[in-house]
């Protein structure tokens, strides 16, 4: 059942300054697709469902433009380091358990149950080096009935040996293999090539990852500009490219259906790099800050005209809430205004909603919105534990939510493109 | 019932640096005292009663040195402002309010039942300037079982003319009827000396409210540096003062005896006054994050020998919940580090966990420890939402649980001088 009607307090973004807030409204979903929202049913729509949510929050499903599945095991622990031992002594380790399909099955069940019911309707998901593994991963995540896109990590070099494939023809063709073996096999679930990182990487394989994106006609997700210890390794690795962007670009791997996360230290090169090839900056706040990485300057992206949205980072972040991921997105740009520069003013809430929905939806196709043309993902709120006193309208509802929710399991029903799936 | 033995993995601050971690042990509690933790119950002991909580975390209570009760209401909203600002537009609107006292009835109520159920055992509360509304804080927070301290606020100047007091007389005679009235009336509420800050009482209050601290042998809570703005109207007051700090103190409210919240840009003759007098820092990453005040050296304050715990300042802070100030107070640590200074180093998970126990429990005396002679305030803790694959030790568990704990109604049970509150 893909038409219907809800009703209830319905806000989403029109665009990165505007939050539309519609108290008592009606929101209309006609074959998975929205039709926008009205203070009444019009005569057309009069014959569809109406499930009655009166009194509570209706918002558009979030968007994760970052999560490393098999880090979900051990998030919350281990954030005592920085990005490069953190690697070494904890995601590393644990990613090397994923050889075993049984560790798959479960570290995997875990992750996709806790992400269906969380606020997350779209995902853009790190596997590990394991083809056999990231198609479980698959498995899982298509029976959920999110949209995600998910990817089998490249690397065949600068990691421990049983994570480091052993040549960049070896990972080329267990990427082959993978592609084959889930090609069109899932409905919501499809593959994105994903070089862990230039340090990762040698050029061989990068060159290879060039020609299979070429040929598969894939999107692509990595990191980027993350730490100044990362962005020095890459600078002797690359000492004749203009920035690290560019490291990935010579290879063919930036346009506009690559994600970079991170971005927290992206030179003017860089910056210009994304913005004229397209790229999306998925903005990981809690990851940045939990890493001691720093903070990106995603005022300054946003007034540069770059794409953003936000990732949870899971495990360098330590929680699957996008909601969270708003309102760290909030606090650093804070920080940042105050500790960093004063001419970048920090984001409102309202700014930070639009990157979780809108900003990362794009990547997505018509994704993020309430208005005419976008997939109907949506959200009811339950607020049950947001005990109250006074009257606060539904915008401040909404902050308070994005700044108390609990995670997963904090939602009266889920849709994506019209399917309810809580 | 005040003599009883819990069982579970038992953790709990030894010094700053050191997390003691015993699993599968016995904590003793004899008349609301612990007598200390054990592998096997003592011959001596063997005649008390075991609670089993096999399997489930046991810690101190959580200390909360600043929270403001009245502005619980409106917690996590209205975010997108600086101090000064944000007094003039929420706080003060809201504690207006609380002249009435079926206002503070239900809003009180609410607090209390929130902070019962919260990881917090002792608090340090704002009320606001109503004597009346006060009292029925102080009823409801003594009915929890919680110990408190509760401080009618003291505020003659710059405020809007509802909540500035009449005149500094009016202010210390309001002050002295509430002492009056709550004299010796409650078993575990005391009340607390409360000028707001200094930009809010004239030199006539601030004289006044040292006789009285004098006379009554009150402690006192105030605010200090917190915002480049307020120490610039500070400056302007007492231009002859060699700090923010001096000015309490040459009214003689600078003691062992009290907390002054924040200190993000106390100087070094400041830091030197507060060692010497024996001050309590109560630092509040959330509120100095959310506020854009910028983040204070604690790591400094720690190695010069100050004395800190932790603030959840709702609702500068957006939630009550003492284990997300942990997390919060190792995430601002790390962003100092990187974007201020390299010398400081970030805190790691045992210091930021002794400052929400021992370091804020030294305020009440023998408090936040298992060792013996401390008083016995317990949490057991639900991990029932922090869903796991693999089996990570009780420090892991205790860390993910900070991170990922979300406020209130996250407890198994909860005891405060031996006393089952929940």
């Amino acid at each position: 059942m893909k038409s219907f009607i809800l009703k209830g307090a319905i806000c989403y973004s029109v665009s990165p300054k505007e939050l539309a807030v519609h108290e008592n409204s009606y929101a209309i979903c006609v074959n998975g697709v929205s039709v926008g929202v009205f203070p009444e049913i019009p005569a057309e729509y009069r014959h569809l469902p109406v499930q009655d949510y009166s009194g509570s929050l209706i918002v558009p499903g979030m968007v994760d433009l970052h999560i490393h599945a098999p880090q979900y095991t051990f998030r919350g622990t281990g954030m005592d380091m920085e990005l490069m031992d953190w690697l070494q002594q904890h995601a590393f380790p644990e990613e090397t358990r994923f050889e075993s399909r049984d560790y798959a099955e479960n570290a995997y069940g875990l992750f996709a149950y806790q992400l269906k019911n969380s606020a997350t309707t779209r995902a853009v998901v790190f596997a590990t080096r394991h083809a056999p593994a990231t198609e479980i991963l698959m498995e899982k995540l298509e029976q959920t009935g999110l949209v995600t896109y998910v990817g089998k990590v490249n690397m065949d070099q600068n990691a421990p040996s049983p994570l480091a494939e052993e040549s960049p023809e070896a990972s080329a063709a267990e990427t082959q293999r993978w592609l084959q073996a889930v090609d069109g096999r899932f409905a919501r679930t499809k593959p994105i090539l994903t070089p862990r990182f230039i340090p990762t990487c040698s050029r061989e394989l990068l060159e290879k990852l060039g020609q299979i994106k070429e040929n598969w006609h894939l999107p692509l997700q990595s990191h980027l500009s993350e730490n100044p210890g990362e962005i020095a390794a890459v600078r002797e690795l690359f000492p004749e490219e203009a920035s690290y962007g560019h490291c990935y670009d010579r290879f063919g791997l930036m346009g506009p259906d690559t994600i970079m996360a991170h971005c927290v230290y992206s030179s003017p090169e860089e910056v210009a790099l994304m913005k004229e090839k397209g790229v999306f900056v998925a903005h990981c706040p809690a990851s940045n800050t939990n890493l001691a990485s720093g903070i990106a300057p995603i005022r300054a992206y946003l007034d540069g005209g770059l794409r953003v949205g936000l990732g949870s980072d899971v495990a360098g972040g330590h929680t699957e809430s996008i909601f969270r991921a708003i309102t760290d997105a909030i606090q650093v740009s804070k920080l940042y205004w105050r500790l960093v520069d004063r001419s970048c003013k920090p984001l409102c809430f309202a700014e930070a909603f639009y990157l979780a929905t809108l900003g990362g939806g794009a990547f997505f196709g018509k994704v993020g919105s309430f208005a005419p043309g976008y997939q109907f993902d949506a959200l009811v709120l339950d607020e049950a534990d947001m005990l109250r006193w006074g009257n606060p309208d539904a915008r401040q509802r909404l902050e308070q939510y994005a700044y108390l929710e609990k995670g997963s399991h904090s939602l009266r029903a889920k849709f994506v493109s019209g399917q309810k799936i809580i």
